[in-house]
């Protein structure tokens, strides 16, 4: 089969600037001036064993579709099984996964409009050099060129680590993990890059489900500590955090179903863990040890440093059947409204303004951000306005995400960009998007002369350098 | 009276095409392709005597004004009593009649920026050839000319189906209605067109409603199962939709004051249904039996094939004394907030992949678009995103509703336009308000480089015919 | 030390309009009609004595940047403390104020994409004559020829009432206040302008806040009325009114946590009252009378025809340390959602076609927009939909507002532009810029077809000078 015309992608050099004459022009400047710029990734998915161990990839479906919930979900949302794109299936023959990848070249036209598009597109092109449209006629084509390139020496991680120009990027590790992938790397002469855990202990902090007194268990074994009451709880966080911190982490990540924080006093805080570690506690209680927890989160950073973030608010695992045959992390998951501002009260009182700590807040639900992320930010010294997030990291939603917030925050409080992706191929492109979006936008705040392009070019370099450095201490 | 200068009408070809002039040719080229595309309209509420029986239309009022709740608010807000717009009246005169049309003319400036204005000057110019601007110094000549066009054939209601291009359209009826009018319509030999009834069900499915109980006894009656019961009131549902769906029915269409569908044990339901029927139920329960009923005609929709939509919460007849004046229907409807995605868990877990159930979720509450219909749309092949509706069926709401969507849900999750009308007239202006918008946002999508020209015509024709058909199984 | 070119502030004549080249000329001709037409701001905060006593500005800080909690609020984020920048402090020596003023100017780029920065640019440069961008090396010189403007006649407040252009200015007060400076601008002779008090009674609504009881002692005291009971108190108010009323008002506000509004039966309210007269009542009886209480405000304004502007949901005083050490109104307000249809309905049901009554609803909550305040505008004739305030009064989401707003209200439902400010100097700027930007919006619609350029230049007038004086009768 032969490349045709209808078959041949172009990938603009332009592409996601505005088109208005007046803008593209300053836009490009400005893109110019920052798309060449390193990838500082302080919140992310990527295994970090990959790096550790330089991991070939194995095919093109276990690299591109079957771990990305994005292709996934939008895929099953047009009629394909999950178990045909070889999620939760533990032997994917390759036939399987040549079938797989034709699925979704097949399917190409419902990413229309959407940023799994623009990802893929780039990653085919500037990653693969691969200029084929997805179809179903290119689908084998594509696949192969896929699989003779990673099976290269220059597509292994560590090597992809440099040729996307990666100055910094974070894991997301469990608390009882033994960080032995990132301890591995640090130990490693050879190796020069910077590949930091973050300690995600969400299970720890649900009393009321019913995992919660295994991993308890376990945390007390890792941590040496006993966590027969909440005082052993505390004590045993505190040393994995440390731990963690030892091992390079630079913050801690929050998501549980609402933003609450909130103090309870000691005796209560120890009864209400009595009846968890007993199995006896309700919902609404296991909810208020839950606020607590993530209090007592926020105190540990205001101490040992490590800046939190935060992003409540999603129903997970939505569709039962699905839960029950794939499990979570598949795409099943949807966002619900959230409320900061009363939620988030006991916790900044109590340390919104002291020296050591950092929040970094974000959100699925765009409501929020003129309303209570900007006005938060504006105020508290701690409180950055993390990127758009999940369903909403694409192009009309970041764009959305600056007009909301610069009026009340302006650009100082915001964490610059966050991949929060294990599609390690895409981490160029999903910068770049935002990169070239952000340059947009900056573009009609010069050509509306709010600012000077002078002014415009520093912002574009502090939201690419400067901001994520020191919204994650780096 | 002669026209003057002002008096004249301009209605620009390219109104609401984007003004930018990197994107007004790209808008243009995608509008001409679809823009004499037949109309589909599955969701609307044009009476189907009007067809059956190709009514004449009465009066200039009583076809523009008296029915159209969007125009008779906003004269409302604007100091216009309804009664002196026929709202309610019995015996309007042909001279109230008159003067309520110049109560329009003369506040033709209150419009502007509206679509009722868009929709109005198109049908002036579109529909009746008639190029003056609405004013008191015009509202007489207006007048004239459309009385005396809607007196000629080409202006009855079969007539303008033709004229119009429609290629579908769907009424919407009680379930007790006999649909006379559409068997009326589907015996006639010299009819051509496709007129379709709508299963409406609400006000069966409020059983804390003081109407209830009667209604209860009528939809016994006309579907000679005993409603006693639960059990019966699910058998004579059954025995309704069926009815229609013999007579052509495509879709059931529910609203109630939020999104809850949640199955009750049948116990529960039974003894709920008892006390309903005794009249004794409390609000409370009242919600929870309403919440089965719409769960339980998921079901039947999961058997029956009837595509289900859903557009909850508004405020019904927010003003009392309106309401006790004018009844029902008149503008005085308030939209509020809408929680999707926790209320229709139940449902979509249990139907949300089942292969014969489809679920078009409409809103006013433009905050779930990004947060709760995309997400839930880009995972279930069951669910499709609605358009713009109501309070939102304007320029400026149709064209976030594509900017808050496509990124989770791409364009192939979405139903298409939906008119959603009781004025025939604006049918024509409403689809093609919707056809020039889509055309904006296809542009920039081809200017910024997101989408080819030729990936973007495709999609401005899947738009129009490909959705509707897919999202109403037609 | 000499200016250098990198030290000149350029402040662009365009500032604001689109940069598309098809719509800035639309956009400037529409500016142009409307920029130099008097400034009407019926809701601020401008203190009455300053214009009464014609008080000269003592310094730049305590001018500029103290009393102004939006460029406070984002210093302090950015890591200045309060105090440094004046807030709360009584003995601020000179060398204290030159040295706020150079945190400020270091710190100037953290207000990019702010208002404030467009504000202050505009201050310095049509206010001032000051051509320098604040920066470090500038500070000292902008503080010194502000300080010597402002030792000058021609910056007394007076002055620049009519140097500014001011038709009409309210500023905010206590019931209890005896409004002399009010009256003693009345009796002036040399006095032409129109200052009037706006009668601001929250703190009387709250009765389950410690400061009531003595509040209301003195309600009675200076009234001439016995608060001892419920009676007593909605007596005392109209009296209060009355002589608001008297003194120039034409309008009272409100803001309270939410918008409830309902009405008790008299022995409810009388037992409620006794209650909180005797310090007994519980936070939720204070929530049901406080909504009584604003209801008997809405009955009063149906009689005594005082415009009533309502501005619900903000969490006061997030940072409780800092409401310890500095107070209220320092910046450390956030706002909440907040919801409108359903507590609106008893206090709209009763008066909301009453003739004599008008209400102005504005929020800090965008997304009531579409969904509420613009449909409860296109109902009632009573209300107007305020304008942008407080958090979103900037560029983007003043350009949100009449996209959210016009298609269900039209422009004739709309407040006009509010300012909200104490900021004296900051007027012009403020209405300048919405009136840039309502130009820019209005020549979207131009160059799209919706309106005719006669239509939106009649709009743009009715925008700066009829929708004002109509929401707030004057």
């Amino acid at each position: 089969m032969t490349s045709t015309d209808d078959d041949v992608l172009h990938v603009h050099p332009d592409r996601l600037l505005p088109a208005d004459p007046a803008l593209r022009p300053i836009a490009r400047e400005l893109y110019d001036a920052v798309k060449d710029l390193p990838i500082i990734s302080p919140h992310g998915h990527v295994p970090p064993q990959w790096l550790a161990d330089d991991v070939p990839f194995a095919d093109p479906t276990s690299l591109l579709i079957t771990p990305d919930h994005y292709v996934n979900r939008l895929l099953h949302a047009n009629g394909a099984s999950l178990a045909d794109l070889g999620v939760g299936q533990k032997d994917f023959t390759p036939e399987q996964s040549r079938r797989a990848f034709r699925i979704l070249c097949e399917n190409w036209k419902i990413f229309r409009g959407t940023p799994m598009k623009f990802w893929f597109e780039s990653e085919l092109a500037d990653v693969f050099g691969i200029e084929l449209v997805p179809s179903a006629a290119t689908a084998d084509r594509i696949y192969d060129q896929i699989a003779e390139a990673i099976a290269t020496p220059e597509f292994r991680p560590r090597a992809l680590y440099w040729t996307f120009g990666i100055e910094f990027i974070a894991t997301t590790d469990d608390p009882a993990d033994d960080l032995r992938h990132h301890q591995k790397l640090a130990q490693d002469p050879t190796w020069e890059g910077k590949v930091a855990p973050t300690f995600r202990p969400d299970k720890y902090l649900e009393p009321a489900t019913p995992a919660w007194n295994g991993l308890i268990d376990t945390l007390g074994e890792v941590s040496g500590v006993d966590t027969g009451t909440y005082a052993g709880w505390v004590a045993a966080m505190e040393n994995r955090r440390a731990f963690f911190k030892e091992n390079g982490a630079v913050s801690s990540d929050h998501s549980h179903k609402d933003a609450g924080a909130e103090k309870l006093d000691d005796a209560e805080a120890e009864r209400l863990y009595a009846r968890a570690r007993a199995g006896e506690i309700t919902p609404e209680e296991g909810d208020a040890l839950r606020r607590d927890f993530v209090f007592q989160q926020a105190r540990m950073a205001s101490e040992d440093g490590l800046v939190m973030t935060l992003h409540p608010a999603v129903v997970r695992n939505h569709h039962t059947p699905t839960f029950g045959t794939y499990g979570a992390d598949v795409g099943g998951d949807i966002p619900m409204s959230v409320e900061f501002a009363r939620a988030l009260q006991p916790m900044l009182s109590a340390f919104g303004t002291a020296p050591n700590f950092q929040l970094v807040l974000f959100t699925i639900d765009e409501t929020v951000y003129s309303r209570e992320l900007a006005p938060l930010a504006g105020f508290y010294p701690s409180v950055y306005v993390g990127a758009p997030w999940w369903f909403i990291d694409e192009a009309e939603a970041i764009k959305r995400y600056r007009r909301a917030i610069t009026g009340s925050a302006g650009f100082t409080r915001t964490s610059g960009f966050i991949d929060d992706t294990r599609a390690f191929l895409s981490i160029p492109a999903r910068h770049d998007m935002n990169r070239r979006l952000d340059s947009g936008f900056l573009a009609e705040l010069v050509a509306d002369h709010r600012l000077t392009m002078d002014e415009a070019l520093d912002t574009a370099h502090d939201l690419v350098v400067t901001q994520p450095r020191k919204a994650f201490k780096l």
